[in-house]
């Protein structure tokens, strides 16, 4: 589109999402104001000497001024508090929308604490395991996807300018109902979570195999469970809580599932075992497919003298 | 060392352990001899043309003629059907040894085919999602670890040639008990892949979830678990049938630990979920500093347009 979808935008938490979206906003909507606010002192001044933002406000209830979009980038267990604390300077005109990676309970804390305000949620699905505002780039969220779970009674004009805004910042867009979010969420990102963090503990409790001899033979397969067990707690621990239902939804077909296997292992019948790992190779080409991960043989990884294993051969 | 370890090697299974012997040798012990041999005939005219041995035998009785050196790389159920049909070929002093990922069940399906033969397992901890002869490449050893299992009896003048074939090959090696070993990879590896078969075979079969969406925001956590759902079947068949008993104790260890978790997440307790998220973020440093991961935010992923994404910022 030729005009930005939006003048000003506030973006109220600079942790790796919201420092990515001032980099991002910034980089690819060079005419669009960008305020950053921060509940944490040290954190707004390390944003500042990043530069994630034009301006980054030192009090919650100016933040919003002028802003005709405010982008609520806080764990979702926060979003409830951080709007409350904005709310005296938003402009009833103005969008309110956030990053959070469950929908059904981030729209309810939002409308509760902004009643009368223009409401919209979004998710980009995008993020890495580092946190904090030094871990954010203007590229995270290219070729990947955002989801906009507008309520029923949104503007369709607002939404039109809330996909456009993630457009201009690399990502594709679909919208669909915030419950059905949560469940397919539920099942692509925060079960694998849940199931990465269980298995890093399991293996860092044992009696029989020591911390280091996991660390040392880590290469086995373990270690791709390492880097999504080192996301950011709270945000985690928030996630679980505010998608209870799909994700305990989830780990019970998790649960059967594993357990099928388990007894497969028990009564010695590699036929079921066969059968099931045959399956599961389809849906890793289907991502390749979709451009959702690298190709390359073990992500492409770097051996020990920085080159690429699969670049070699 | 100045002198190989060896002056001719037979490798029988010509998959991606060893179809990359076979490039590793060639590249890093310029004056050993590599005979290859597959039990399929297909596979072996792929190997000769890929060069992965300086001759491949058609008839396996004749495979380990000549050689001092005769690596098993063939999955661990396959391995007593392949040394019976090599044994006629196999001279007494020469070393037998393999690559499977379970070593008490190979020592004694290996022992029990050659009776009065030298056998000293290995299993060199490196590997991709990719098999075949063409998956290999010649420096998928390098800075991975392999671990030597000798037999209490074993000649500790042919264990140090084994484990300076191996570091020649580039890998750091370390010896350890049959046992221990294959307790130590139930929950490095073989536990890890049979969760994330799981759950990829979960995710597939939901019906309020489509499997196009499953792809589609597979980047929210589930697309590092298809990765390694995406090895080869029969190896990983075998794997768990052969080490039964280590991988259903770390299974019993990790159903515990999720449903404690699962217990956490009904009951609402956000400190026991973020007390075990922080504890987990430790155990990925240390892989980190130890060398077997890529600390580059997402492994480095590239993004869309094939550049870096941390590279980028």
């Amino acid at each position: 589109m030729s005009e930005a979808p939006f003048a000003q935008v506030t973006i109220v938490g600079l942790g790796l999402l919201g420092g990515s979206i001032g980099h991002a906003v910034q980089a690819f909507l060079p005419g669009v104001t960008v305020v950053g606010y921060d509940a944490d002192p040290a954190v707004r001044e390390q944003a500042r000497a990043l530069g994630l933002a034009h301006r980054i406000a030192d009090e919650a209830a100016q933040a919003a001024e002028g802003s005709d979009l405010v982008v609520f980038c806080v764990p979702v267990g926060a979003m409830g508090a951080a709007a409350r604390a904005i709310a005296p300077g938003l402009s009833m005109g103005a969008l309110v929308s956030d990053v959070g990676s469950s929908k059904e309970t981030v729209a309810a804390a939002l409308a509760e604490a902004l009643p009368g305000h223009h409401i919209i949620p979004a998710h980009p699905v995008a993020g890495t395991e580092r946190s904090g505002p030094d871990a954010g780039f203007a590229t995270l969220f290219r070729n990947r996807w955002c989801i906009i779970t507008p309520p029923v009674d949104a503007d369709p004009a607002l939404t039109a300018r809330l996909l456009a805004f993630w457009e201009a910042l690399g990502a594709r867009v679909e919208t669909m109902d915030a419950d059905h979010h949560d469940k397919v969420l539920a099942v692509t990102s925060h079960l694998p979570h849940l199931i990465a963090y269980t298995i890093v503990g399991t293996a860092s409790d044992l009696e029989q195999v020591t911390q280091s001899e996991v660390i040392k033979y880590s290469a086995g397969g373990f270690r791709d469970f390492t880097r999504i067990a080192a996301s950011d707690p709270t945000m985690w621990r928030d996630v679980f809580l505010s998608n209870k239902e799909a994700v305990l939804e989830m780990l019970q077909r998790f649960t059967e599932d594993l357990t099928e296997l388990q007894k497969a292992i028990r009564k010695g019948d590699g036929e079921v075992l066969f059968d099931h790992f045959t399956r599961t190779r389809a849906i890793r080409r289907g991502i390749i497919e979709m451009g959702q991960d690298d190709a390359r043989p073990d992500f492409g990884r770097s051996d020990h003298n920085g080159t690429k294993s699969a670049e070699e051969e």
